[in-house]
């Protein structure tokens, strides 16, 4: 460090950004002045009206993977017009989010047309994702393309095969036709890097994204692919599904593949970092799971627990906790009255609905936050320092979470035998009070400002206890005129005060809401069947 | 330490022998001049010549489980019966071998009275385990007694309530009778320690019953119990059954329940101990997994993966390969003459039958060995410290596997890493040269002498690895004049030139040799599906 400090960082990042840039199907880009103007936040709309797409484009890009699969097999749409749709859309989002790190339109329409081809020869999909267009979080590794997880240190790392995930989306006819950004060091949740930038959330530019997937919140939640693969170890995929008005999993951990995934922790196993889908649909998350597992990843990545994608049939039989505060940061107005609309709504439609009230949330904010940095924040900032390149704000929150010592194994013990006696007792608490579910806010607000996400516990507390949780929008949007700022309220902590201050219904107004469904320890079945209920009934 | 040491341990020992001494059924032992003599090595006929037991109590002890639940479902014979019969052959076994820290036989009668009561009224079994005589190793708590884990500060344990393993058993309509012993700090290969001091071996006097689960090996390979429950993490399952000829498994880790178990290791996750059955059959060790299975301990022990038992269909079409010789340390002549023996049989039976070339058993060494102690000796030296109890010959070994000084987090994940891509590269293997099955030996040698079970990498790399692994009977037995020493053989290492030196003929002869076969990660039902058939065709 210090003089040390090659100091390249900015050159090296350029590799990156010349990458990004040349992968663009610059045909497809609008100019300049068909942009929308720099007083318009909410760019959402502007693939319907800037000309490019075709109204079946649209419509194609409007589907879920069900609906693809069903245009495939009726002969309507062939694969390659629907890639060639996304990539449209995905090129016209990118000028305004920077979401993509890379676009990868020339290997995606080949294999589209593979696709097409051999559905013309056998009249049969090639698998259950045939033809879906998926983008891939950037740091899930990619046979021959740099794959540098957030830090510009890494530009140099080039795997020699795909991650298994990405292998058993490619068996599984998945079309991956574009990679997305990420944070710096994987751990903010939102997407602000020293090498292709900060990606801004469609929804209202001012707003953040969500993270550390908060570029497949954007591909995702603009409808630019069908279906996200992110990750996430404290929110990561969940926050930008729920800041991008999209559905988002995180499975339990140990049943999505990690392999090939690229970071600087390999061999961390206390708190468990996971794969998980975002989707258009509940169906969409389900349709990943099941194909993802459908392959076996446990027979390569002996990691990995071998329990096969369960079918269920519906069920109305289930009731659902709702947690409309952790006791730690207080939601914000609009999140409590879509909770409260929820369960009006569910309780309406013969659910079984009671409140949740919150078990010891910040016992288990003490012991993920302190695993996520237990060597303290040195690898990080040598890895750093390789190059100079500076620690972004939303990093240094994150290392403010842990200890600056490295804990030594004894410590690491400790809180793993926490950890566990932790999950054993919510368990058996959700058993005792009868709860099958627990319906929350994925954040204290619907969204953030940009820079600004620094709770991460409405999130992290699931993946502390290791519990599969769901996002989905709650038919809900903020109304500055009825989701007034609390007044008289007195913040609890300094978490509190910040979130506080922090809700502007001005600025948030028509921002759309999402829950959080968790359910229990390999539940992740029950958990897409109930969200594909809860989900049908908040639609009505 | 030093002259802070309190020093008492000989005094809080004592605590544990009078409990010991106590429980011990007084009026089913044997006078001294009923004991064998001092020259007697093999004492494993006592029962059947001491004339305490009747010739039907000699029949009931001669069962397994099924043989049990049969005689109880017909009326045959009552729970009381049997378990009298049971207590009756371990006091007399427990005079001549030190295998049990306490018997229970009051509790144990009063739970076979309620058995056969419930039967009486009833007409049918508790469950699965009706009456089935259980030991279980000390370290696995039991609710309102000392559980030490062989450490004699900590005589001051005393759980308030039952390991889930036990309660699973209880709830299943086990009978336990017994509680064994176990090495100072459990991490040896025999069962020696300063409280109740050095378990033997019946069917030799001079060798070591094995360990750490060695009172289990003598209970249940002297038929003072059915099935016994014991913990392997190196090998401390599988060494008491091969030693004493009976069934052993130590299942895929996270199946079966660690909840309760005491020891100075909590919260350690890297390499990790397994609780694993030890009985008379293929069939019990089944019975065992499917009962505890049967009671979903994932629903309490969230650490679990929630697979249950699965019955297979008996099934020949399978590829066993034979391990001769695991590249370190060269197994005694018996021992590459039963497996020779075992893959004639195999191979005429019409199972196919291949070489197994050992897949760099160092490297799996390497990385077990210093997951062992990570944090170096001192935890255990600081416990042992509190009482100046000595450390044995046996932990000193044990601690010169890792390192001196504790190793950081850094290294902590470097192992973890390394040990998921050998688990990886050697299930990929065993799929690339289509092998099922490894069958191997658990130890150089049929048996070893007191205190000098050394060598642990023929079982312990199936802990690395966490690939399920079996032990049973080959049927072969030393032979002194067939099973000559090796000739003009060079040792390829320190190890392999002690197990080659501690190879005698003469003492040896007529032990019984015991095989281990090891299954793919989690195929725990595969594993004794084809021990099941092996055995069938070794005793043929």
């Amino acid at each position: 460090m210090g003089s040390q400090t090659s100091g390249n960082w900015k050159e090296l990042a350029q590799i990156c950004v010349k990458i990004q840039q040349d992968s663009i199907p610059k045909q497809w880009m609008l100019s300049k002045d068909k942009l929308p103007s720099e007083e318009t936040l909410n760019v959402s709309s502007v693939p319907y009206d800037a000309g490019t797409m075709s109204a079946e484009e649209l419509e194609m890009t409007a589907q879920d993977a069900g609906g693809l699969l069903k245009a495939y097999e009726s002969g309507r749409w062939t694969v390659k017009q629907v890639i060639t749709a996304f990539l449209k859309r995905g090129t016209v989002m990118q000028q305004m989010t920077n979401f993509a790190t890379e676009f990868l339109a020339e290997s995606a329409l080949q294999k589209a047309e593979e696709l097409d081809a051999q559905f013309k020869e056998t009249g049969k999909l090639s698998g259950p994702l045939h033809g879906i267009p998926v983008s891939v979080k950037e740091h899930i590794g990619m046979d021959g393309h740099i794959t540098h997880a957030g830090f510009v240190s890494k530009i140099g790392n080039v795997p020699k095969e795909d991650a298994l995930s990405i292998q058993l989306l490619k068996k599984a006819g998945a079309v991956i036709h574009v990679r997305t950004n990420q944070p710096q060091s994987l751990m903010h949740l939102d997407s602000n890097n020293n090498i292709t930038g900060m990606t801004l959330n469609p929804l209202n530019l001012k707003l953040s994204p969500g993270g550390s997937s908060g570029g497949e919140g954007v591909s995702v939640g603009s409808k630019c692919s069908v279906i996200g693969v992110g990750t996430d170890i404290g929110g990561s995929v969940r926050a930008p599904a729920a800041f991008n008005g999209c559905y988002g999993l995180r499975p339990t951990a140990l049943r999505v593949p990690n392999l090939g995934n690229f970071g600087i922790t390999a061999g961390q196993e206390s708190i468990r970092g996971v794969v998980g889908p975002l989707g258009q649909s509940v169906e969409d998350l389900e349709l990943f799971m099941s194909a993802i597992l459908g392959g076996k990843p446990w027979d390569v990545e002996t990691m990995l627990v071998p329990i096969e994608w369960r079918k269920l049939a519906p069920n109305k039989e289930m009731t659902v906790g709702i947690l409309y505060d952790d006791g730690i940061v207080k939601p914000h107005p609009p999140m409590v009255r879509a909770l409260k609309i929820a369960a009006e709504k569910l309780n309406s439609a013969g659910i079984k609905v009671v409140n949740w009230e919150p078990f010891e949330h910040q016992r288990g904010w003490d012991i993920v936050s302190a695993l996520y940095f237990p060597q303290g924040p040195s690898p990080y900032l040598d890895t750093f320092a390789e190059t100079g390149e500076p620690v972004l704000p939303l990093t240094q929150h994150a290392f403010n979470f842990s200890s600056k010592e490295p804990l030594t194994i004894a410590e690491n013990w400790s809180l793993n035998y926490q950890k566990e006696a932790y999950r054993r007792e919510y368990h058996a608490l959700m058993k005792e009070r009868g709860v099958d579910f627990i319906l929350c806010p994925a954040y204290p607000g619907a969204g953030v400002l940009q820079g600004m996400a620094k709770y991460w516990n409405y999130t992290a507390i699931w993946n502390i206890l290791d519990q599969p949780a769901s996002i989905f929008p709650s038919g809900v949007k903020v109304d500055k005129d009825i989701d007034r700022p609390y007044e008289g309220y007195t913040p609890r902590n300094g978490h509190d005060e910040w979130e506080l201050k922090a809700y502007d219904p001005e600025l948030m107004h028509g921002f759309p809401v999402c829950l959080q469904l968790a359910g229990k320890h390999f539940h992740d079945e029950e958990v897409l069947q109930a969200s594909k209920l809860i989900d049908a009934i908040l639609k009505k």
